[in-house]
This record gives structure tokens, C-alpha cells and sequence, in this order.
């Protein structure tokens, strides 16, 4: 039977300054999915990890996304999906935006790429909202776009992509839990005008820099004056290894999504393996678990490999 | 004596969703100042319009901007200027911007250009201060450096040149008395997260769609869910000019700065003499004084002309 192999990148949702609207892809960690046509409808899904997620399709994530792309196919074939999740759940790092992303490009893939991209986020956005119970796409669009993208309206979907220079990322994960809906709980419902000035500013400063490649724009706009001074209380170390990787010539760097996954980007490599040090030194004193990676943007989303 | 004659464009603050971060120069209308340099110090200003504006210079907003730089020249000379003011005060037009942007680069010129652009603002700003009590650039900035700004932050300042495509703009100036005081009153010092958000999206999608050159996504853009629900109803006949204008084929527009003016953007001179006629047109059903100009972007900011 058909079938085909994708790799779903991870994502940092927010970019620091950017809540609910900005994305960007990475290289790693990155999720591999194999998926075939068979004959009977339904669709079969399959773990090679050990995350212990249902594999119930209506309630597993990539099962939820396929559904939604299916109701638009007539005579739907039946699937079967083998997912090896390396994005850890819960990481902050686009986990469940990555199964959802890589199922529905894979389909579309094997449905001889009959729906747009656009379509595709959509798709993908159903399987989002069983993750999070909320339908957004800053994790999704990046995932199916690469490079960094924008969804300037959630309703009616309107995602732009934004060009990016070449970045380093380098990015830890401590091993703790942070539920986004807790994370988005504790935000408050009401923002002062002049900090939600500050915010845009640097939002379009941010968006400027990245299209512009000016690296010190892009440092100098990566700033949240809004969410992080709330968020970043639930993430130990968070605002030492900020300061001490911004001493280190991180461009700037915050939460990764709603955390606890924490980001820092960096124009030369061994400014990202030196804030990789940072990070660990960091955390092995604070005797947290924690997994680093040191990787660069990923600009061209899921990928068909074979 | 050493002499120069400078004009000076009206801006447009705030550019709809960019409240206090973005503004953009207009080819029309413009002050004129001439500016002579004479061997005594002091500053004499004289107004050639009919404005009534102070001529004492501590209480003359080119008298304050000049007087701003010259506390850092050694030994400076005296200046004599001629104000030919064609941007109505109180118009939403960045009138007072253009006498402290227009004082200040033409006696940088005549002092050799030692100041840098940024500089200027600076200079400029303490006049603008004058005028509104705030300390602020939105319309500064683009009147020295042409095209769209962005003031990412204000303290420390750093400003931003956005490239723009060429767009044509239509203004109406009804001539009622807005005061930019009693417009920054009336507004709420909160904001709803869930409206910042849709802001900031748009503030996003306006500067990528500047910046790509897409028209579309400007018109998208061009939404301000914050600001002007509260102001525009200072400024009667505003939402029936911005729904016809924008079904006659408008990308977007909205207030300029803190009103009364009403600017809009199109792609094409038809269609922005079209908007004019519907500014016209309506206007004259509410028997309010008006003026109206179809102009477009300008991309130099204070121009030096002898």
C-alpha cells in the first residue's frame, strides 16, 4: 500500500513578545510519523514511544486532525499511523501542533496534495484543540510553514509568513510540568494601555528586524512585557538564565510557548553552545531534569522524506 | 547672512493600529520656513499664515525645538525664521510636529549637519512637548526621515524606517476643534487582553505588508479595535465615510493622530479621488467646514529647497 514518511519539526510559539501570533520552526527535536493508505476506512494509530498517549483516534491528536481533513474527502480511504514522538508532551516545544501538522501533510500527501496549506492548518487546529481545549494556530502554522510566521487574525484565519535570517536556538527543557491551561489561567484579563503600547512596539520591531535580517533589531525587540512577568514565576531559573545568557550574547530569548521550555536565539553557534552551558549549569544546581537542545530555524515545516 | 528654506510634510500618527508607534509623511500639505542665521544671539520668529501661533520663542514650538539643540552648540548664533504654516493647527496632521521637524533640519543644515537624524528627533521632541504635553515622536519621526516609522520604544528612543509601497492618501480635515488632550482622556487606561491580541496581530500584518509590498495585507491590517471605537465618535460622520470609502475600493484607513482629520490609503489616484468625492459628499450633508487632499507618500521627511 502507499505510504509515506514525515518529519514534524518542533515550534516555539509566542517568540517573547509575540503571544498568540508568532511561530517559529526549529530542527530539533523533530517527531517521525509513517503513515499508509490501507483498503477499510478508519484509522489505526500506533506509538513507538513511550509517552503513553491514546491511541484512540477521536481522542489522540493526529487521529483528531485526520478526522477533520476526512470529512472534506469523499470515499475516504482508511489509514494507518505510526507515530515516534520525540517532542515531548507538555515540553512547551509544539508537541501536539507537531502530530497535527505532520498527519494532515502526510495525508495530503497521500491524497496527492489536493488541499492548500491554509486548509491544512485548519485541519491541523482541530487536532490542536483536544490538546489545549482552545483552537489556536501559532504552533501549527510554523509547523506546516517553516521559518517564522504570523497569524494576524484567528478568526477569519489570516497567517502570514515572515522572512528570517539564519538564527541559532538553543533551548531547555526542564523536566517539570506546566499545563497551558493552567499557564494561560493565571494571565491576567485586563492589560494597562501603556504596556500593551511597549508590546506592539516591540512586536513590530520584532517583526521589522526578522524581515529586515538585523540582528540587533530583533535582540533589542525581544521583550514581553505582558505575559512573562506573570508566566515566568511557574519555570525555576527562568530569570537567572535569561540574565546570564543575555550577558552571553543571546540575541534575547523567553518562554517557549506556555513553558516550561525556555528559548534563547543567538547569530553565531558557539554563543549557542555557550548558553547551552549556561543553561545546564543552571539547572544541575537547581537539581531539576532537564534535556537542552542546540539547533537552528527550520524553514521549510513538515518534510516528506520518503 | 547664511540662509536656507525647508518644508515640511504633514504626517499621519498612529497609521490606524499602531497607536502611538507608527506614523507616516504625506507629500501635501507642507510647511514652508526660511531660517537665516545673524551674528546675534536670540531667536526671532516671525508667521507669515494666520494662525495667530506665539512668536515668543519659549512659548513657539519651533522656538522650543531650536532652542533644545542649541543648548548643545558652543557658542551658537542667532536665527531668524519665517513660518509660512500650511498644516492647520489642531488638525490631527501633525501641525506642531512639522514646526519642530522643519526648525531643526533646517538649522542643522545651516550649523553643517553636525547633528545626526536621531538627534534631531530628539531636538524636535521638546517642541512637540510644548504643543501636546507629551513627549512624543510619532509624528516627528516621519516628518524628518520620510515614509512609515516606527517607534519601537520611546525611552531610550529607537526608531525604526519601514520601506512602504507607493500608496496614495486621501485626507479630510472637517473644522471642528479636537483636542489632542481631551482625545488621550477619554481613553481607558485598560485594555482587554483578547483585544491587544487582535492589535498586535494587525500591527504585525501591517508592517509585513508594508515591508512585502502587499497591499492586501495593509488593507487587512488596517483594523484598530482599541483606539478609535473610543475616539471616533469625537468626529462626526466618521463611520459612514470609512464604510463607503472602503466599499469605493480604499485599503484602510481611519484617524489621523488624534483627529479630526480622516485619512484613507488606496493603490490608485481614481480611486482616491473617488474617496475625496464621498468625504465631500458627506461633509457637505452634515454642513461641517471641511478641506480635503489627495496626495501621497512621502519618502524624504523635511526637504531642503535652498
Amino acid at each position: 500500500m502507499k505510504s509515506v514518511k514525515v518529519l514534524a519539526p518542533a515550534t516555539i510559539a509566542n517568540l517573547v513578545c509575540g503571544f498568540d501570533i508568532l511561530g517559529l520552526a526549529i530542527n530539533n527535536p523533530k517527531d517521525i510519523m509513517e503513515v499508509s493508505l490501507k483498503d477499510e476506512p478508519g484509522i489505526i494509530i500506533h506509538h513507538k514511544d513511550e509517552h503513553d498517549l491514546p491511541t484512540e483516534p477521536s481522542r489522540n491528536v493526529a487521529g483528531v486532525a485526520l478526522m477533520s481533513m476526512l470529512e472534506e474527502v469523499k470515499d475516504a480511504p482508511g489509514f494507518e499511523i505510526t507515530i515516534d514522538k520525540r517532542i515531548k508532551p507538555g515540553s512547551g516545544l509544539g508537541s501536539s501542533a507537531a502530530s497535527a501538522a505532520g498527519i494532515v501533510v502526510a495525508a495530503n500527501h497521500l491524497l496527492e496534495n489536493r488541499f492548500s496549506k491554509d486548509d491544512l492548518v485548519r485541519f491541523a487546529m482541530a487536532g490542536e484543540k483536544l490538546a489545549s481545549g482552545v483552537k489556536h494556530a501559532d504552533n501549527i502554522a510554523p509547523c506546516i510553514l517553516g521559518g517564522v510566521t504570523l497569524i494576524r487574525c484567528i478568526f477569519p484565519l489570516d497567517i502570514v509568513k515572515l522572512t528570517a535570517p539564519p538564527m541559532y536556538v538553543t533551548v531547555v527543557h526542564p523536566q517539570i510540568e506546566v499545563k497551558t491551561s493552567d499557564a494561560r489561567q493565571i494571565l491576567r484579563k485586563e492589560v494597562q494601555l501603556k504596556n500593551a503600547i511597549k508590546q506592539w512596539g516591540n512586536i513590530a520591531g520584532l517583526v521589522a528586524g526578522l524581515m529586515k535580517n538585523d540582528y540587533e533589531l530583533i535582540g533589542r525587540s525581544l521583550e514581553d512585557v505582558i505575559i512573562e512577568p506573570v508566566r515566568s514565576i511557574l519555570i525555576p531559573g527562568f530569570d537567572l538564565i535569561k540574565k546570564r545568557c543575555k550577558e552571553a550574547g543571546a540575541l534575547g530569548g523567553g518562554i517557549s510557548g506556555s513553558g516550561p521550555s525556555i528559548f534563547m536565539l543567538s547569530k553565531e553557534e558557539s554563543v549557542a553552545r555557550q548558553l547551552e552551558n549556561i543553561m545546564t549549569e543552571i539547572y544541575l544546581q537547581l537539581g531539576i531534569d532537564f534535556k537542552t537542545y542546540v539547533t537552528t530555524v527550520n524553514y521549510e515545516g513538515v518534510q516528506v522524506v520518503s
